[in-house]
């Protein structure tokens, strides 16, 4: 889905005041009620435009002669769709239509194939082919089906690239396209791999569309990069500047003392429950659950913060069903009011994370553990490998310069959740070691657009 | 040492006139007398300006969390010397000395760090502080110890790349230099390792200057590359175009058809034996072994060509003895006469190849067995690991536009021989997608420099 779940935080979590930490606790998953794309949600004019093919991907592009392979090439089935509707094989003056292809990310690739509405608006004024290309191991592109998760470790940036790098090349010889400019698209990781591919692959890709890639959220920057700064994206999106209730950030910021003023015993916890307008079902039986109730809260922001759009929106969720125009702007509307009382506020931040959990508006009360399960391979958690692997991107909050609570980014810690979850230890300099970060001064005709009400803007 | 030892050639070859194949042979190593750095040939007085280290580098930068090594990251020991007497860490100006770094290739790096003058004589221009990395697998950068034999997988370009750009970031944190710049310097492999790290790791290297870097010789060129140019270029550079006496090309083509006119019984090949000065030892039995010593004949102007310098130099010798300078000419000198007799011809051959072979002028006779030893583990056998299994260059040979005889390039055979040698499938596509061969016009701060005399420019 979007790939804020790849931070530790839900997993490993204090409920902290700013004075201190309260209680820690056990890792335990963020619910991801959205986490597979919603088959209802696909837009068949789309996709009849294209055609649906598969390609034998070569397993490992970097190592050679795994000797379990006695001298075979391990490969697995990756997907795309080619569209060539729109698609000028041969201009009067002899020259052909280019390419646009989208660099699948971190979900079905039909998600990006339903949304990615510039490649579709723009193909007839320029003749483009549209390729909408699947990333290994997402979708329906991976390796080893159901048995996938003993087998993570070809997961990886680089591999994908090179899968695409292949993936042009092929499409170039199979319609006669080797004169046709090709140009990425992507965002969010997808705008990652758009921009980081016209940087490693410049002969393969001739430009990059980018879209709010936060190509530098690495160790090692000079100077270093500011963990706080998504929660604080977060939060401008919740004030004034940004179009939302002036006293909103303040309201959701208080939310956090009410669950900790409340959160020790039984009666309060109750209070808490139904101020929030939470399940009769939901156990709120300790102060485990109650930090983890706080992390749902806050996830919800991000959610909505990331999907910011001005218009509304299913991105987000995966298509199922969409967000209104602005969610955290409508959101705020429901924690807009000064001097609420503590159950003003509770009953208001229900509805607030509503926007996001109850957006079709059919649940007559919520459920944080919704949508948790277990067994369930949800892409989102392929996400959370990467991020372990390769991508270590440190995220904090203080409470104070953002509306969320003091949560400074822990390494060591990070480092020993991903050991236990995947068997990987992270590297916390390669990323930036690998694609450089800011230093990008030597790749060319790449456009990032970055929203200013996009989290990941900073 | 020289990658031409990458070519299937020497272990799997017809003895063919250009009217067909006389003997399909078995496949068999050809000698590799140099293999081993002279240890005795290492200038003392620049090793010692230079101070060696070592560093764990990570054995996989691309895939993650391999199940056996439960959460380590594996690594193995790195070899560098790192050369500070000239560098200038401070300026009047503030400005901090550049760094050059030598990617080292295919042998071990005190070779480079011996042979790389253009380092040496403007580091005091410059202040630069000059780095030599060695290439994971040659030298004593060896993972696996004795092992490696079994454990080959890791050894790739790309590897290497990461593993120098790791190496970079550290050098610029011991030694507070990020703001200086980094130049890649490169010969041969490594001019081609530097060319691709400047397009691939533009962040971390600021320019590169490559040497006779074959980065076109691949399949998938649009229009595809000539199989026969590196032939076609030891063969100009025994022309009088290069210098070399005018009789010379058609002399040593004219030898080939002594080896199959004579080859074919006992009494013939005691007649090549005796004419080009073979040691009495010499197991010359079969037409086996007569096509055998084509090749070893053939390849002394291989690697003369490649070490045509215009001054003295045991560059391509590994250390063991220099070569004159243009050692082709040199050669060409004792195959300078028109209407050479059968047995006149021979003994000249035998002495143009000597200006290789027996370049100490030490050896009263030849042996084309020497330094044929199946058990040691040479440089130049990595070389044809990585030739398999990500860089497959075709060769050919025709014998009309070249000196040599009618050898096309047989891709099953190669593809056979790669399975059956070091259990890898070669790509033949995959260099040419990964580094992007003629098409890297996005690349900047590339020098090129390739002799007219190598027969790697064309």
């Amino acid at each position: 889905m979007v790939f804020l779940s790849g931070a530790p935080a839900p997993e490993e979590q204090a409920l902290e005041s700013n004075e201190g930490p309260l209680v820690r606790l056990h890792p335990r998953k963020l619910s991801q009620p959205f986490a597979k794309l919603s088959k209802a949600s696909i837009r068949k004019d789309l996709v009849h435009q294209c055609q649906e093919k598969w390609r034998n991907a070569t397993l490992d592009h970097f190592s050679y002669g795994d000797p379990t392979e006695k001298g075979e090439i391990a490969t697995f089935p990756q997907r795309y769709f080619v569209c060539t509707n729109q698609w000028q094989r041969q201009a009067a003056d002899g020259s052909t239509g280019p390419i646009f292809f989208y660099l699948g990310n971190e979900a079905d690739v039909l998600l990006y194939l339903n949304n990615t509405g510039l490649m579709w608006e723009s193909a007839p004024e320029f003749g483009a082919m549209l390729v909408f290309a699947e990333h290994r191991y997402y979708g329906e592109s991976v390796p080893y089906g159901k048995n996938v998760r003993k087998h993570m470790r070809y997961l990886g940036a680089e591999q994908a690239l090179a899968d695409y790098a292949e993936l042009i090349w092929e499409i170039k010889e199979e319609y006669d396209a080797h004169d046709s400019a090709v140009i990425g698209f992507g965002g969010s990781y997808g705008g990652m791999l758009a921009s980081w591919m016209r940087l490693k692959y410049p002969h393969a890709l001739d430009g990059a569309i980018a879209g709010s890639a936060p190509i530098w959220n690495f160790f090692g920057e000079v100077p270093p990069f500011d963990p706080g700064s998504f929660a604080k994206g977060v939060t401008y999106d919740a004030s004034e500047l940004a179009g939302s209730a002036p006293a909103c950030a303040d309201n959701v910021r208080d939310t956090w003392d009410l669950l900790r003023i409340y959160g020790g015993d039984d009666a309060g916890r109750k209070f808490l429950a139904t101020g929030l307008g939470l399940c009769p079902s939901v156990p709120l039986s300790s102060e485990d659950d109650v930090a983890y109730l706080r992390e749902w809260l806050g996830a919800a922001f991000d959610m909505m913060a990331m999907g910011n759009f001005p218009y509304p929106s299913a991105y987000i969720t995966n298509g199922h069903g969409e967000l209104p125009a602005f969610p955290v702007r409508v959101a705020c509307t429901f924690v807009a009011s000064d001097n609420l009382s503590d159950s003003e506020l509770l009953a208001a931040m229900g509805k607030a994370v509503g926007v996001f959990y109850n957006h079709t508006g059919e649940a007559a009360c919520l459920d944080p553990w919704a949508g948790t399960d277990p067994d369930s391979d949800h892409d989102g958690d392929w996400w959370d490998f990467q991020w372990c692997a390769e991508m270590l991107m440190p995220f904090s909050k203080d409470g104070v310069t953002d509306m969320f609570w003091s949560d400074p980014f822990n390494l060591e810690a990070a480092v020993a959740a991903c050991q236990e979850r995947w068997g990987v230890t992270p590297r916390p300099l390669w990323a930036n070691t690998e694609w450089g970060g800011r230093r990008i001064s030597a790749g060319s005709n790449i456009v990032f657009s970055n929203g200013l009400l996009d989290p990941w803007h900073a």
